[in-house]
């Protein structure tokens, strides 16, 4: 749709929340590589959820920050360093205060222990809300694309037309 | 040029445009890794013309098509899995209709057989039109800038300079 | 702060500046893999600061130049190719005619000598400046997150909370 003195407004208005929702994407992986926990939650609803699987994933603040923080499986305990890079954003919006944020992250992950570095090639599918603070994220599903000497084998959610060719 | 009511339409416009553009790329990129030609195809023009290499490339969704889902050679046939990572989108208008867009390709390649990931990196030098169903590509060129244990060697066109030094 | 018809001028204008200032970040990274220096110093004004780390960086153009150009440890001198990948873009206005930016970047590097390729995880943090000519780079700060194969051990400034886990 050509933009118009009529449409003017409402292109705009998209323009900026799509900038601002990048932002929060942007925001996410920077505290998640300073290891700051505290900062990422206030990037999510109070009614998030947030899957790292098929069949596991957090709900709500409280569980969210045990994942991130708990000291012995947290992000900080088990690694030394992370890198995470956010491309390829997709923004389609349900209406004026709803999106769904489809995007694709490469992760570095340095180990705390001797090992190898790990690569996580992912797709995050988003659900953000526009809030009385800004667009927040309120689902957040990671499909992994796939891995490099990571220390997890994450479920692969992408790509099932190939899988089948791998059986 | 500063914004100005004057020029204020066509600020919005040409950014909308921008949006849209990056929208094509990231989605060529999503199919691309769900190894789903029949959704790449629409993102080109029926004129379409895809370089891979000095020496080779498709002229027509037809070629391209063969190229995308040959079942010895395709992109199904080939890899387990992609990952498509683009990003640095420069874009410039020729006029309101036609520009030339660079971006970069971070490509991860893991393979149907037993070997070592394949990991390229290049550059997409491509023609976008804009046509009655939105922008399309008209035509790509990708430059490779350098591979790591890729299946193929590609002919490397980025970093002239850097050639003669390698003589 | 909603699109009004009050406040436009004002949104696009900044819509626009970011996109201005998003591309000389992206020219930066073109140039510095075509490894051609005299392209990447107009990205910069004339009282440049570029800090490679905490001891050491370039003041001014010609003192970056010989970093960049030099025969001996310059871009073309030391790697026969790289690829940077410059993503997660934040701009903040201090002001209409100055921002601080941060990026993400991952850069890689083959060597001229036999060696295996080096990676760098790093973040930029910039000050761009409004000139008669664009927006230009007044300072940049990387900060090095991590490397793979890396030739130079750098100062690792990111993630402080995690250094201290590992003592």
């Amino acid at each position: 749709m050509p933009v118009t003195a009529d449409n003017l407004l409402d292109h705009v208005q998209q323009l900026v929340d799509e900038r601002d929702i990048k932002r929060v994407l942007f925001e996410y992986a920077f505290h998640l590589d300073a290891a700051d926990p505290a900062k990422m939650l206030p990037l999510f609803t109070p009614d998030l959820y947030v899957a790292y699987g098929e069949s596991h994933g957090a709900s709500g603040p409280e569980e969210y920050l045990e994942v991130l923080a708990n000291n012995k499986t947290g992000i900080a305990a088990f690694f030394a360093g992370t890198s995470h890079h956010v491309s390829n954003v997709v923004i389609d919006f349900a209406d004026t205060d709803k999106a769904t944020v489809r995007s694709v992250l490469y992760a570095w992950h340095k180990y705390n222990r001797e090992r190898p570095d790990g690569i996580v090639y992912a797709q995050y599918h988003d659900v953000f809300v526009r809030t009385a603070e800004g667009w927040k994220i309120q689902q957040r599903k990671q499909l992994t694309t796939g891995t490099e000497q990571y220390h997890a084998r994450p479920e692969t959610l992408v790509m099932a037309p190939r899988k089948s060719k791998e059986t």
